[in-house]
């Protein structure tokens, strides 16, 4: 798009790219630790348009809360924090609050005494200056509420911020002449957390006072002044009625300090939100879209409230909001800046109070919501994979969002919390999208359901499904795919898969072709598929049936399983105390010469293509051919009519590293055979091993490929079954019988098409994925190789599997310890849940999933709390086994 | 939620209800018949508020583009159209262009000449009448360009809209001495469709001046002046350019005349849009949500624009749109009032040619990616069901985009068109939302993607899940279901459910259970489905098993089919030639007394649970009872773990209605031999015959009952199978290896989960859905009744099926035109393709699919249209048939 910077210099341009590198690079790091109480209400205000009366509503919210009647006798304590304030110390909406709150005291009393106070914690040097200059500053300096943290650092951790020592505060006499007998003394805590001098956007004034602030810093902060302060509150042994609102600048999609969008930085937070909307002329649209914007980030509005300009802008809003948002309309604001506005609060009053109802309500109706959910989860969810009889109602964990990488979960520890947790299973194999990803894709959604919602695809096209196949056959099927074949599942793509293999084996196999064409009915002809053992395709029946006899094929699982491949061992590679070794299965073990290498010092030697020289090699291919041959010494009508593998690594037969070299002479001996073969890529693609598909890793390229998952950006269910043109080719002829006629009703659903594009092309743009440089088609590696290594050595630890985004662990375990049923692993997981990692156990196999994008760093981190819990776990397991003994 | 009221008189609240109610009732009928041409550039300027300067930006475009040098010698023509002005006559957006290219060309002539015009259409009565007062009104009316239809109705056909006869023109004279021989005369066309005189929203002064429009009669007004402007230019023998642009009132989430917003009034022309933004302080965050509230609508932004307030509002805006939208500024606008823009338009003259030519190229990018698609699309994909030697690339459907039940399509004739087609499949049976639902999807998928991606399932509760489950279990599984267990399509919904019949059977079966505790791996026994001959039950293996054998399932589609059913031929219902008829399968025709009752005068007989007292009852009693007996008297080796059926309508084994009574008897005759009863209503859940589930036409209750397709409202998949609590019980136990091992990836993805919920309720409720009343479960009778039974009637008509949403009409055919690979119906549905109806045939029967809340109005519509080209089809066949006679 050449225009776009045809009006703007070479410098702006590096600017702008600067600084959208160094937001990526910022809030990819963000968002780690966050987690706050669910003991009082906090609120988040938000405007669709800067001076429409953010603070005058936070102002009569104060007042409104602290004149509740609902609990008369009970401390009160209303906390208002205004985190970034721009135009300071002119402009201090902190300020505005707490001295509108105490002249609205003194003119209107309340029967008790409130403690109101005022302190702003840092400041530009501009902004710092002027307040030294202006002698505002109030007495001492109180800063409990931020924590020792910041009270250590000195409160000056943002190199150009200073902290300020502006604090004021002043009791305001009750006016009940009991009222010390009464009443405890309620609070109106006020706080602004940044300043700059600049009456201009924050990210603008941060920019010109050279006072910038990570958006890191901001949520750290906030996150600290509300543990602070609703703890100290829930803890306290007096009934306590706290109310928190928390003040935005500008509009809701107006840049923070460091650029960001004020809507995007607070996100990780995604408290419910009130939004201050317009009532002038043009208003209805900024307030709707204010709204939609906060919307598609993920947060709940729970009112909008506007000042009347006599236009009835509340007639088309109520119409827009029905049923969905109260509107609320608040009395023209008096112009005359002399105005001191006591007669408008107090004329808005019952406006307020209404207001701060609502907001009470929606909180009440929230928490009992969450606190029901797992009771009712028990009561009408029937879980895959999930025994019901083991999970109590307590070991329901309660999801409230996600952002990124991590869940918002619920978490009882003396109260309830909203904490953060990694989701280390990356909700089962299919998510990758960071932060901005998620923003990025929540708005292609909403985009392509506007646009689309489905259309039928036989014989149509549409842009969505075009471009996602042209940008498969371009990455994933580069060299050998022709044609795309869309279901919406990995088990769906297998079973499309089988059927495609089976005809492409039947019509380059004539004579079985003839055999057919002459009558045969077929059915006396036993294909067969050749597989490994321990591999997984899926649930259906078709792909169960590519699987060898495992728990999930039981007969009380499926009455009409009946096994039809042949199944052959692979040796297996893992890292086990500190090498990677090669297992060979035992039916190999006679075989050996001993000249085989079996270890390896590094990964990499794994992967290289001399190994076809091996001794091993040759094992490999006299094993193979054994196997082949045997059954075509058979009765004659079993044939094998495809192979089918998951390349690399097989994901739910346990997280197992299958020797490549084994695949890649495999699939060279099958397709000399003319046998089709299959790649089962629905775990191992789209970088989930490191690069874009698990077939590069093998050097070679099969005849049908299937992808799922990680596809979509773990957003919605789609599935694609890639073909060689010669495959395709089967299929064509004159009578609509010929085709496949296998699909489903949302096949190449517009929704999933456009995620998938966004997605993968995410993924593999160095510019959004940090962790590809534009030189190279691998991740860079994501799991430290001397943590990983340290892990091996452990005594607890079998076997470990670090490639890509996955790092498995096998546990040391033996009889019911080991195995798919296991519940070996469980307290250990339980602590590294309490560490705020989200883990599901494979039996007695653990694995950490990231995304493509996640951050080598946030990695690290994971892996060294593993590694400790670990050690730990295995000294329990160690004194359990003597106590035992 | 009672606070929202509380500030609002009962009389608004009324008027509210009222206007909301008005406002579904308008966009339920409007967009019936647009259709554009593709041949030219159109635009619609949009802005994020008020005053931004749109017009500005028109009338600098009107500049740019008569100046283009691109084609000097080609006749120009700038159509500028403001469909909605308030402030008229004082304010008029189009004389202002008019003027200012006027002037600006005087000031800066043009080697050519221009003629421009100005003229504006209908005014309320203040507006007409000021105009008359003002005496400004031009000479003579030129209305060719709103066509012959608006002349026809003498221009006042809004009631209250009158027509004014308001004209003005002016020969600007050309600066090239040679002008009259080098060039044509260009021109400038700029029109006002509807003027107001109050300056405040539109659908204040539309109130406040009684003089209301209609979406429909903006829509079809604003689509009869594109087609006439364009369709004139394209069929001129001389090179001509146009480029039209479309000014909106106000901001993009303004209202309209009618009270809908802007941007949901102009959505089903969803043309291209450039954004006017706001460069002032606040003005960052109202860009970013006016262009979120276009994405959501599925608007393409061409660019975004503003006038430059010193803020550097480009810096966190190019950041936001990089890669996606070009950002130009505009100089900053004189505020003096009396310099008139001449020498700012010049200054700005660059940024509107750039402006320009992004627009122009964008254009040109658009029409030639529509033209390849077809191509591409026949090179890439593999559709399913399709046999692609016979889809050439003229077969192919281009779909640009969907609204409500309508495609939007490209459509050759002469030239290329955007044209509206009704989607008759209902895009293969999953979709249901109108107009306004799908903007209501869009928004809460954009929320859901925001909210939580996708998380995974076992063990966990969040929102949407809990919500669909509780819903479900009240709704489709009320007085029956307990648990929820979701997958992904309705296939794998029917293995989930064969998977839980059989346990339950087993399990309900001591001495079975027995010999497999005793060690007998089962593989011997032969579990059976009881199942229906012509249904149809999904692709994967497991579901085909459950289907008799079918050109689906035949050796080279699938060589694993068995057909491990025992499969009943079932008595069958449709109207013939204008009577209710019940047709008994062979095997029946002996056994019948003659006294069985065959024929109805009405559909709703046949539903009649007084028929369990017929001769007919017996009979079916009789032969199902013979069926039970014969299995059990087998080898005892073979057990019916299961009943299958699609209750009253099989929809991919054509469309065929089964005696309700038949599927009746069976239900009851197999829960007496304790085999569980599964209900597969993928296809007949919600609505799509007619209720909430076809389970309630039967009177009776399954075990287990599968759902998908239109659960959410057709935008994602997302399948459940509902269960007993009985069933549940089967597999509860101390080991997890009893637990149902069944599951998928997405399993109850949040977004499939959100949607589901959304439609579901939409659908149900009388508030949303006009189909039905409070008072009724039942959607009103949607397919006129009395013209079914013409239909019926038709010599070309073998039987017709009308039920809730669908109506079917299978073509009388014999020998290779019946069945499913018959093309008999090719040429009448192309016809009907060109009425604009898109449907698709299962073989020789066709059929119209609507969703649960299409009007009656427009079924009655395409259904007149399908009997008239049936009446057409018949004579041609027989004329055929005569001629080669």
């Amino acid at each position: 798009m050449p225009p776009t910077t045809a009006f703007f210099s070479a410098s702006l341009c590096r600017r702008v790219f600067k600084q959208s590198h160094f937001l990526r690079h910022h809030r990819r790091r963000l968002h780690s630790e966050i987690e706050y109480p669910l003991t009082h209400p906090i609120y988040t205000i938000w405007a669709s348009n800067t001076s429409l009366g953010k603070t005058l509503v936070s102002a009569g919210l104060s007042m409104a809360f602290l004149s509740s009647s609902s609990a008369p006798f009970a401390k009160k304590k209303f906390v208002y924090l205004k985190p970034v304030q721009t135009g300071f110390p002119d402009d201090s909406d902190s300020r505005f609050v707490y001295r509108k709150f105490s002249e609205f005291f003194v003119y209107k009393p309340l029967p008790f005494s409130v403690f109101a106070s005022n302190c702003v914690s840092r400041a530009s040097v501009p902004a710092a200056s002027a307040v030294l200059g202006n002698g505002v500053a109030g007495g001492s300096v109180r800063n409990e509420d931020f924590g020792a943290e910041f009270v250590k650092n000195g409160g000056n951790f943002s190199g150009r911020l200073e902290s300020v020592h502006w604090y004021e505060e002043r009791k305001l006499q009750g006016s009940d002449s009991n009222e010390a007998e009464l009443f405890p003394v309620s609070e109106v805590v006020c706080k602004t957390m940044y300043g700059w001098k600049e009456a201009v956007s924050p990210h603008l004034a941060a920019e010109r006072e050279e006072a910038m602030v990570k958006d890191s810093e901001v949520l750290d902060t906030l996150n600290r002044c509300l543990r602070n302060i609703l703890v100290g509150a829930s803890c306290g042994t007096e009934e306590s009625e706290v109310m928190c609102v928390i003040e935005t600048a500008g509009g809701v999609a107006s840049p923070g300090p460091s650029g960001s969008l004020q809507c995007d930085l607070y996100r990780p937070f995604r408290l419910p939100a009130i939004l201050v909307g317009d009532g002038r002329l043009g208003g209805i649209s900024g307030t709707i879209s204010a709204y939609e914007s906060l919307k598609l980030r993920g947060y709940d509005v729970t009112a909008v409230i506007f000042e009347d300009h006599g236009l009835m802008n509340e007639v088309p809003l109520l119409s827009y909001f029905q049923n969905r948002v109260p509107v609320l309309v608040l009395p023209s604001i008096p112009k005359d800046i002399s105005d001191d506005l006591i007669s408008w609060f107090e004329k808005s009053q019952m406006v307020f109070t209404s207001l701060k109802e609502i907001m009470l309500s929606a909180f009440q109706e929230r928490i009992q919501r969450l606190h029901d959910m797992p009771k009712k989860a028990c009561d009408v969810f029937w879980w895959p994979f999930t025994q019901h009889k083991l999970v109590p109602e307590e070991k329901v964990t309660v999801i409230d969002s996600r952002c990124g990488e991590n869940f918002a979960v619920l978490k009882f520890q003396s109260f309830d919390w909203i904490s953060q947790q990694f989701d280390a299973c990356a909700s089962w194999w299919t998510q990758g999208p960071d932060a901005n990803l998620q923003i990025e894709l929540a708005r292609d959604m909403g985009y392509t359901a506007a646009r689309y919602g489905h259309v039928m695809f036989p014989e149509n096209v549409y842009e969505p499904a075009l471009e996602l196949a042209e940008l498969l056959l371009e990455g994933v099927g580069k060299g050998w795919a022709s044609r795309v074949y869309f279901s919406d599942n990995g088990s769906t793509a297998v079973e499309i898969a089988l059927k495609m293999a089976f005809r492409k084996f039947l019509s380059d196999n004539k004579v079985l072709l003839q055999l057919l064409n002459d009558g045969e009915n077929g059915r006396c002809m036993d294909l067969k598929v050749l597989a490994l053992r321990g591999s997984y395709h899926g649930d259906t029946l078709g792909a169960m049936e590519a699987q060898a006899p495992s728990p999930y094929t039981g007969f009380l699982q499926q009455p009409w399983y009946r096994g039809r491949g042949l199944f052959l061992d692979p040796p297996t590679v893992a890292m086990c105390d500190g090498l990677w070794e090669v297992s060979l299965p035992e039916e190999m073990q006679p075989k050996k010469s001993g000249n085989e290498c079996l270890s390896f010092g590094s990964r990499d030697e794994i992967f290289k293509k001399s190994r076809d020289d091996s001794g091993l090699a040759s094992l490999y291919t006299s094993i193979i051919l054994q196997e082949l041959q045997l059954i075509s010494d058979s009765n004659g009508l079993s044939h094998i009519g495809a192979l089918i593998l998951e390349p690399v690594v097989q994901g739910a037969g346990g997280m197992q590293m299958i020797d490549p070299l084994y695949q890649r002479i495999l699939v060279r001996e099958c397709k000399s055979q003319k046998i089709p073969v299959i790649f089962d890529e629905v775990f191992t693609g789209f970088w989930r091993l490191g690069r874009e598909s698990a077939a590069e890793m093998l050097y070679c390229q099969p005849d049908i490929a299937c992808f799922a998952k990680l596809m979509t950006g773990g957003i919605v269910p789609l599935a694609a079954t890639l073909a060689s043109h010669a495959v395709f080719e089967a299929f064509t002829g004159d009578s609509k019988l010929k085709a496949l006629l296998h699909g489903h009703s949302y096949t190449a659903h517009a929704m999933g098409c456009t995620a998938a594009v966004k997605s993968v092309k995410w993924f593999k743009d160095y510019r959004t994925n940090m962790n590809l440089t534009p030189e190279s088609r691998l991740l860079q590696e994501l799991w430290d190789t001397e943590l990983v290594l340290q892990i091996s050595l452990l005594p607890a630890v079998n076997r470990v599997v670090s490639l890509g985004t996955l790092c498995a662990i096998e546990l040391r375990a033996e009889g019911c310890n080991a195995g798919y049923a296991s519940t070996y692993a469980s307290s250990l997981l339980k602590k590294l849940h309490g560490d705020g990692i989200y883990m599901r156990p494979l039996g007695n196999v653990i694995y950490l999933m990231c995304g493509p994008c996640t951050s080598p760093d946030v990695c690290r981190h994971l892996l060294e709390k593993v590694y400790s819990r670990i050690r730990e776990f295995a000294q329990q397991k160690d004194k359990s086994t003597i106590s035992t003994s």
